[in-house]
């Protein structure tokens, strides 16, 4: 396990390298504490961090795309990122020897004395990766192929597709640019970033101990989504395991982004009862209809919930017992061209295999919501299995 | 006062209006408890709220064009808002009566069950608002002029200007998110967005009793700004006072928006010497140069501050003691066309006068930082005082 400098550490390094007055001005920075440490999450351990840890309440996420053409270096790159992204998640820099003032810091410093705030850096392999730069294409899975046309959608190649993806959680929207901001910068000529995407709120729970959020449209979102608890559920949804062709990737997971806009306009002027029957829940207490607590089973047998509700189309019931595991989060842009809010979910969810969003996705062909929403994105990625001490992201890619 | 509705409230009126079923669902709604209390800012008060408040961590910043001509409707609308966002930093839902299967809800939702987060809702006037639409030609201050063009500035119509402004800041991305959203959706055929920007992290503090933020150049932000507790200076530099024009302004405050963006990648090749001097300030201690703590005078008559520092080009020593209270945000949009990230500071300040804003930026024409940033945005309003029980936003600008 590389140890990453701590704040700490590194200003004994300043003075290690003498640099006169800079040291005592330098010697009141706040360090991470040990009051912090709960507030960290795991880096390295059979998975990665950020798929069942309980869901932070900030995202950013970025694509990247390799522009190199040699394989080494994007190997280094791995190696770095690995360091980089550990020692963040530790609420330490990034590593990179004693300050030099005729150099530029090693870590862009706008998290240098915030706390750890459960960050969690999670990194996937795109389909394109796989191509005939890097020597990869006999390690491709077979699960990995580009997703079909789904409906409904709409996508910009702007915020479609990537080589990599980073995905960065916490509690702190500053914590999480703060790690793809610095990954990127690491990534100088070997990769660029191809998309990038804030979200400002989860809208799942990942945990038994969470609340269910809200999205946008006002509506609790994730009430029936896979926890971490649900260990069972999880291996059998969640976890790559015997039955990929790609021994590299078991212990791993795929992850769907999916850009999705809200007309949130239209939906603000449509009848709480259309609402309601649009999701196929109560707004106020998230109960599905004709049930009394947000954590009901649906009664799906019942007219209350109408046929083309959400819930009832996206339910394990409706898709042979497929799960996912969501992780999604409110996102704005701004506005568009015509004054309109431009925003609404950007959704993540893991799976064992992109079968099953593709299953679920289908069955929302005919969904009620499809008035509402349009995919304006999309991204797959294979996430590699958890790193153990002294091993890099997607070494079994490599080796 | 207008009261509001609670949560709790709200639930009640389902139960008057005998909906059924929905009753018992909605039951387990949360509510925005006394336990939340303390995390609400009096709206009615002397001076708006948002403005010398200790600075909540998050925003969203919404600009608005009116676009109807009827002055009543302008009226009516500035009443709507006034209880609306009344309610909202109490934690309530927006006010509309008990919920209605047969209507759209007059709340959007995605706020329901969180805190009051702090939240300030803050509204000022642009000075196109005073042309000859709805007569307030006669109300217009002569300081509210159109800025003069400054440098650096390259700036993008489509996030410049407005008739009207909206800041919501609060603890939670999400609740000030709701906030404008709903006031936009309250005045939906009255106004239209015409900008709107998030604001992931505070870049300043205006109190004593907050730490200092760190920009996304690395560096403590705000160090020197004017604080709550300096009532002097408040007085002197942010309220209008009896030296205006215009009666119905007294006790507001003048507020100046620049989206600024950050040449990030370039600014992160940069030393760490030339860093430290082009702000004049150690990066990681935030002390000025040639001191050894954050809070100690810059000693301005020493060479150890460079002559075209930021600090020292913006001091209020450099400018004739003038100050501004400002109350920045980090913000990030993605990435630009050639994958550089698209992001920065959207710097806000309230004065007394805009030529305060004027001077000092003219000052800056020369700053060593000019060399990594541009401003490609902006926004002037004149911010209204405070409102008193049964007041609205603005009334004095129309009685």
């Amino acid at each position: 396990m590389t140890p990453g400098l701590s704040r700490r550490r590194m200003l004994s390094g300043l003075g290690a390298i003498g640099i006169g007055g800079l040291v005592a001005a330098d010697a009141t920075a706040t360090v991470a504490s040990a009051a912090n440490a709960t507030q960290i999450v795991p880096f390295r351990a059979e998975h990665q961090a950020g798929i069942i840890t309980p869901q932070q309440d900030r995202l950013t996420f970025a694509a990247f795309d390799v522009v190199t053409k040699d394989r080494n270096e994007l190997v280094a790159l791995l190696k770095t990122w690995t360091d980089a992204a550990e020692s963040m998640t530790k609420g330490h820099l990034v590593p990179g020897g004693a300050a030099d003032l005729q150099a530029p810091p090693a870590d862009t410093g706008e998290a240098d004395g915030l706390k750890p705030g459960n960050l969690t850096v999670t990194i996937g392999f795109g389909p394109s990766l796989f191509d005939d730069r890097f020597g990869l294409a006999a390690k491709k899975p077979a699960a990995l192929a580009p997703l079909p046309k789904l409906v409904p959608e709409d996508l910009d190649p702007a915020y479609t597709n990537g080589d990599l993806c980073i995905q960065a959680c916490a509690d702190d929207p500053q914590v999480t640019f703060h790690a793809v901001r610095n990954l990127a910068r690491l990534g100088a000529g070997i990769v660029v970033l191809r998309w990038m995407q804030l979200g400002f709120g989860r809208t799942a729970s990942t945990s038994s101990a969470q609340a269910t959020p809200r999205n946008l449209m006002g509506f609790k979102d994730g009430t029936r989504n896979l926890r971490a608890e649900q260990t069972d559920l999880i291996d059998q949804n969640v976890w790559v395991g015997a039955e990929t062709d790609q021994p590299w990737l078991r212990g791993g997971s795929y992850l769907v982004a999916r850009r999705i806009r809200m007309y949130i306009e239209t939906w603000d002027r449509d009848y709480l009862a259309d609402q309601q029957n649009v999701f196929g829940r109560y707004k106020t207490s998230g109960a599905p209809l004709g049930g009394s607590d947000e954590f009901d089973t649906p009664n799906l047998g019942s007219s209350d919930i109408p046929d083309d509700a959400h819930i009832r189309l996206a339910s394990p019931e409706h898709n042979g017992g497929i799960h996912l595991l969501r992780r999604g989060y409110s996102f704005t842009d701004g506005i568009d061209s015509t004054g309109n809010l431009l925003g609404g979910l950007f959704f993540i969810a893991f799976m064992k295999d992109p079968k099953q969003f593709v299953t679920v996705q289908k069955a929302l062909a005919g969904d009620a919501l499809n008035e509402y929403i349009q995919h304006i994105g999309s991204g797959l990625f294979a996430c590699p299995p958890g790193v153990t001490p002294g091993q890099f992201w997607g070494q079994g890619l490599f080796t």
